[in-house]
């Protein structure tokens, strides 16, 4: 049983996705009338998945989607009129899960959770790999960085810069990349 | 206009897709009783599409589609009968862009499809920005290794063993990350 946040302009079409969802066997967590402040509103009423209908995502929607997929990232499901192109990809890059036109049929509404749900999970993991494969990438560069200033500031050899690095995050109980990076942000101001 | 490929056990069910497809402005390029060596038929008729209707995606359909995704991806979209979760989830892990239950209309096949593209275009990226992370770590990695060995083996400096390896990957027209990779391989007959 999931957790529903709903925005829809119009009242009465709200009150069809709300039945769908209770006919899903989920719970609707809240109703807004518009997408302002979502990420916001989402981080207060932590729901599990947004359901969005719309005749149209406006360019106000589509950003507050993105913020939200950057700051509080939920499965949403977008059901719309409009079936542009460009809205479509717009909406796909703001990290919308599922993107519905002309289909809200409150009996869908358990299925196409479904899909959504396993879709973002997807799509969330794909992106902690890439995430991931980048901070490595960058600590790595950060380290060979801070390595070759200690070498050459403190006349150290390539180990002796390594772990003087690792004993440094290992006091802070931070990462090897975000203290090799305080180095080199430090030397700058150092010895310029 | 897309070519689009029609994978369906059903003949009559078959026309009713390539009907969809038409209407939408599509070209059906084949149409195929069911997902056999998909990933071979689509190197053959390389459709731009393809579409699979079917009660249930069996597991053989769902492996099928994994290579399909491995070897030639393509945006796919599945119609199924079966909301079954760890069938989607399978489906999604497949690298499915669509995955519809009991919903085959074939005025929707239109938007279904500007969804699934652009769906297949956002993961290909994220995809390939993955991909694109992991390889310059791992070259990275395997460059620092190179060094190491160059440096003990032949008495050269760092900088140096780099200048070596960018020699021999310009000479060779290959990535330094292959060239370093080739000389840890060959290090370990070599020196062992």
């Amino acid at each position: 049983m999931l957790r529903v946040l709903i925005v829809d302009e119009s009242q009465e079409r709200a009150l069809d996705l709300c039945q769908g969802v209770a006919a899903a066997g989920h719970l609707v967590a809240a109703v807004l009338p518009d997408a302002a402040e979502l990420a916001k509103r989402v981080q207060e009423i932590q729901p599990d998945a947004v359901l969005i209908n719309t005749d149209s995502p406006s360019r106000d929607t589509l950003e507050h989607l993105a913020t939200l997929d950057r700051d509080y990232p939920r499965p949403v499901i977008v059901f719309s009129g409009d079936d542009d192109e460009s809205i479509i990809r717009r909406a796909m890059r703001a990290g919308v899960a599922a993107y519905v036109v002309d289909g809200l049929v409150p009996e869908r509404v358990e299925s196409l959770m479904k899909v959504a749900v396993a879709r973002f999970e997807e799509f969330q993991s794909l992106r902690k790999e890439r995430d991931d494969a980048e901070r490595k990438l960058s600590d790595r560069i950060a380290v060979d960085r801070a390595k070759g200033i200690l070498m050459k500031a403190r006349g150290l050899t390539e180990d002796e810069a390594y772990h003087a690095l690792r004993k440094l995050a290992m006091e802070r109980g931070r990462r090897i990349g975000e203290v090799a990076q305080d180095v080199i942000e430090s030397a700058k101001l150092l010895i310029g």
